[in-house]
């Protein structure tokens, strides 16, 4: 079974229709969310089914696409409007296809907000709609000014319990960016680094020992700079970096073979997580394969150091342990 | 012959799609826009020409809606990518009906920004696009700060010429509003008030005597406060508040009896235009009439101590004449 | 009877120079209020009695005059002291002439600052001075950044928990404008309209039913644009906006009789309370009609539709019964 | 002959309503500024007269009150206004005792505004208004931020082109100050001290080598600190501290014998101007003497140690050759 | 026995290369503090030692360089290690020199952060290394925005808690100047004049009757402007300026003769304690006298006016009592 | 012949004594540049010496180490003395060792400045100094508010105009870092990253096509996240980025094996110069070796794939050729 966790909404122009007046309203005055009829939420959902079909995965995680998420717009009523949304949209699609989609919370995150305003919609997404994680975003500032607390710090604890106590995974993932000089898909790579550093230079896995956190796109820059942060550590005296880094998970959204190679040498067939953010950046034809990049399966499969255990787990194992998936 | 001058493109949710992701990636990267096809261009649009039957009306103007400008959104290149995007939507309404509408011209506003940036925009829409006039935001940082220069200031005269130079009507109308405290919709009203007051009380039309300038909403607060301004007028020595006020146009979407009737009496049928703003705000059922709230004609029919010119004038003729409409 | 609910105190410039000092100063250091003797205080004050007389006002609330407030003036301690002394001039004033002037107390309001901090000099405006109600300014701030919460926001409830408690009214009405493109006194209109759709959105008259608001200037924009914001309401699905917008009062300081018809019409006759700002802006001779714009009772009393009875309440009994006047 | 080089203007309160109103509507609308009339002027003018009699002064020279020049106060227009006022009354003071006072003009200063824009008005002053200097000051943002440009740097260059070619003296003066730890009277102070030593650690004495600066109130911390500021220059390898301060001219409004002999003796009788700021600040009476704090010529004739030569350049001489009196 | 209270540390160059890199990392990641070898700490020190023995002095107290104090670095942690570090390198140049040197705290004081976060370093200081006071800087933003609250508030109150219960003075010192147009020394002198003013305008002293505080530099510019505060204080009616003066005490930093006999005659001998700040800014030869500036003992023994029992006072008692030395 | 083009200055603490002072005072006063004589100079850098002979390097470009830069200290005249005294250090070293060293300027960078600021430093570093190239920061505010523009848009247009009229390279490397939550070493490869991005994405290599970029370590996270922008070049239609990537140079300073064989494979041998950082931060025992993390030589002689003359591009020929070495 292929289950590819890192999969983000494929929704009708409809829903974004309703983005664009709750962005020019600001929330003020806020009616009620549009009804989108399951026709139009499946007009592109099945397309998306038939991709999966194509390139033989069982089943998607899918959460909202973090492009989109408004965290930075003010007031904060908005993300909130807009989340929910989103998030029904998403618990919609999953009962249309509930062998194909599970789903992954957008999280109301706000620059400046309590943490604990996100905790609400966490939960109802959980225990109401039954999605098995969230999506956290690390820089709710998108970019802007002042930046957010590192991961690392208390800011975010509250949030670390209720994800606890519900037992579910949150996936690292960064929004917009609104620099102009960093993209956002940039900013994913960066967001994930400082993500990471904060993480292991913190006591948050002392704190919460079964806190479970799946960092995006194979964990933005760390892997392929393991010798400065193993030489770091050293100095420094703590753990030992390749240990500590084992914290974490990872997922495989890295459109170069000698890249996910790397990755896999550095981070390991336990810690990494099959995901393929299809349909999305890596859409689009790689002339040299045929195939497009987003297109994974066949590059792990031709990874010749892997055994077939590495990859049932990264596949299918690994997922179904950290999401207590039952499928 | 019934001319609407206030109408705002109805869009198909395609164009909002785009919005959505011109937003989320703040336009780094951009790729291209979208190919919206006549087909979906007019599904909606063939809504509004019934619509526009049923009312009576023969031709409307529309223009950009104004609350999804996104003119406060940075950087400004997100801005001029958006505009330039809709009034192409928009020139392609035209063409699909060109005896019901008329384009007129959004501007890639951004706060902070040389006018100047506006007219490569504004000379396109109207030199190739064949747009009868523009929109301008007195607030293009949306209820944000620092303020705008006021409309009396130099800040503007670039844009004054390139109007005058152009012989085409702007038509002052703000956008959203980022205030927690305040609507878009009141937001319009109030810019609108202080867009009067500022223009009125400078040098504007000493220095652009030909430049034709329409106020959306029957003026904002203006004509129900004539009293104040009259003896403000009065005690600072200026030229009568009643004769300075006529300089500017109006048109009547104002969605009750006793103002339009306030406003026939101030500002006069040579200085009104009919506008509708229909579909809009006031698209919905007035449950004492049986009617919509913006379906005007009925409402301005019934002014009894209009004369037939006085409404040949405000349905037609005014806007023929300020527009330079050939029909 | 007729009682004008809307004056502010024509100080003697001993008053203004005192305003200096402390200005000059910020407050530090603070020596003690200087001493206006009741022969100064009178000298500009029994022109006002005189002008009363000539229009046939029998009483005359007074409050502080709003502009000279300096309510964003810094540091907070400044409008502390200058609200002080204005109100004890106000209430020297009232001494002075007590079947003529009743007390309405200036709030120390400073924008950023706890609104807990007016409730004392509230209280001994009410309690010690004898005054019969308060002045709120909505935007302390002055038309800066960032903007004061809305009315309708939790911000203000400990105001409004000691106005139910001290059973006194609040007349809406800002202050200064430090924006250069709008003058204080469309400030006042622009606030006025604000004010009223964010009270109308709220909660506040639910958990305050007995609070008593009244708004200055017939409502700012809101009577003249009621379609707009009854299509709102029906599209949201509340209250009738015109049930809605009985929950407040207003009163009748518009210097033109078009208007007041309006505001006759869409407002009642047991809403509006007579009001004039005289001596003030409308304090100008209106060539037309030979008395100043401000001098509102014979425009009132020539509009056709108001009955004998309409009359009584505005001059009068909604005043008495608002404000308990015992006269 | 007795000359007091720095007095400050004693209006009669009509000037402080004019300047309540002017900061209360921020200069939007503006009319024209108030007739004080004669008799008004000369009431409390009369007895500053009386008071210099009283102590002997012959001529006083007049400016603006400094902390109440509102140089923070935004628009800049407020600011322009109001000084161009103050000025006026100081005019009309002259002319009605023109052997008893000589103005010194009031520059309208507004933060991060261009120094050029104060030029018109000193002209104005000296040449239409026959002032024989101007008062500056170095902060014109009272105590805000961002803090100015030093005087040493170009920022001021234009003024001093002026004041070279117009051939009068600049008197060093801060206006209030808005910090909440530092009352305007100890803003004087330092400010003093920080133009000092800005002015000296630059080339404007090469670049402007006839420039005439007169500092207020002994100058500041540096008599006090001269050791400091001794080894400081020896240290850096310039001019001796002690010839370098000599380019500046100091006022005597120090209200305490022991400063007085320490200023002469640092300072010298070349460098030291009469003056006492009376009535103001020491316009109080000093117990164990029986006079008034600024009472100050009884104690500079008790200084021992001067000749009467000293003393009558103090008193006379370096007074009418830095002003070019005519008297 | 001469004990001179201000002097600065004086460290081997390998405490500015620890300096350097901790400003370079912010801090992060920290390691551990470097050793510094008693010999490296004693190589610049016996210089200091010999320096002593030239000029007289038995006992010198030193404290941290304060211009070196980088408070308004940010992060805050930076200036909590720097400053644990250098205190703890002061205490291995006591530990060294046990004879002639005393430690004074320098804290770690961060702008806008609470006070109280200085307080365990103080505690560490006194408690655990044996130090006798500390040095406060009353201006931790270093000359930026926004100022801090004046020391008369209550702001400070814990720290004062703290030192009263310690029983051990604070020198009032401020550091680095971040003003381009006011150098570090200045801010030094017109900070002082603040901290006075804003200490003896307050309740501090009745609220802490057994606060210690001395001030640095003579007290900045107000022992010379004694005239105006005395005035100042008169016309509100406090307390005599003279007697409020004296709840401080100020040491002798003051390089040149004549401020010394005015300090004395205005402070007198019971408040002032012998301090140098040698080797310092005043470290440079007086060609006029052959010693450095800051050799102030000659200076002071020639004050004709003074007692021997004054200057027991100065030189030893004050010190000794105040600062409960036991030597 | 082995050249290591990435080494950092290793300068005694006199250096940063001075440094230290310099951030204190403000550089104001400013007296000179202390005298470091060339045994201070020499102590530490034989040190260095004797490391590059026991790894194998004959040759070693050095320049200002980047974290202690301090670009982002106010006031900027700060940031000017201190880089042209580094520079000068860094001359006097290779003075000192001029078979062993070459001088890589560091560049007077202050946020918000004019770039062209930084030009008379750079030519003075190679025209007079005989410096091969400079570093370049692309993060002058050092993780602070506002983000600098990329390193594609034309503010850097100067300073890239006179590097190819000097025609020496550039290596980017960032400063020290003020995020809390990002570690300078971290916001090295971050900025890495949108520098490459930056320049790609713009017109720079077309304006400038002799312009020579070096980034260093191995470029920050862009190998090993080809495949996301191979696929984001496809979709917008560029040049293929495999082809672009190789406008630049990069570095081999990435301290683990398996990351500088992906750079090889992904950048190639004719765009990667030998770099080391040594010594620095890998400069610590890795355990399973024997040898420092950044004995980098060992490592990438051990990579099979490499030809000797990949291998001699890399150690000797394209830094020859980029920086015009003459050895």
């Amino acid at each position: 079974m292929i289950i590819d966790i890192h999969g983000h909404t494929v929704a009708p122009p409809q829903v974004y229709e309703f983005q664009a007046r709750l962005l020019g309203s600001r929330g003020y005055p806020f009616d009620k969310f549009p009804q989108i009829s399951d026709e139009q939420i499946n007009q592109p959902l099945k397309r998306v089914v038939d991709l999966l079909d194509s390139v033989g995965t069982d089943l998607q995680l899918i959460s909202p696409r973090p492009y989109l998420a408004m965290h930075s717009i003010q007031p904060a009523g908005v993300v909130h409007k807009w989340t929910e949304f989103v998030n029904n949209i998403i618990a919609q699609q999953v009962k249309l296809h509930p062998t194909r989609f599970r789903g992954v919370a957008g999280l109301p995150q706000s620059p400046g907000a309590d943490i604990r305003d996100c905790i609400p919609e966490l939960k109802r997404a959980v225990q109401e709609l039954g999605f098995v994680g969230c999506q956290l975003n690390p820089d709710p500032m998108e970019g802007g000014y002042p930046e957010p607390p590192g991961l690392g710090t208390e800011y975010w604890y509250p949030l670390y319990e209720a994800l606890v106590e519900l037992d579910v995974p949150m996936l690292i993932h960064s929004a917009a960016c609104c620099s102009p000089r960093e993209s956002y898909t940039l900013h994913f790579i960066n967001e994930e680094s400082i993500a990471i550093m904060s993480l292991l230079d913190s006591k948050v896995f002392e704190d919460f020992p079964t806190l479970k956190v799946v960092v995006s796109h194979t964990g933005g820059a760390i892997p392929f700079h393991m010798g400065r942060f193993r030489a770091w550590r050293h100095r420094s005296g703590g753990e030992d970096f390749d240990v500590a880094i084992k914290k974490l998970y990872f997922d495989t959204v890295n459109y170069s073979k000698e890249a996910l190679e790397l990755a896999f040498k550095v981070l390991g067939s336990d810690n990494l997580l099959f995901g393929t953010e299809n349909p999305g950046t890596g859409s689009v034809m790689n002339p040299h394969t045929g195939r497009t990049y987003d297109d994974l399966k066949p590059i792990i499969d031709s990874i010749e150091f892997l055994t077939e255990e590495d990859r049932r787990k990264v596949y299918e194992e690994n997922a179904k342990r950290l999401y207590k998936l039952e499928v």
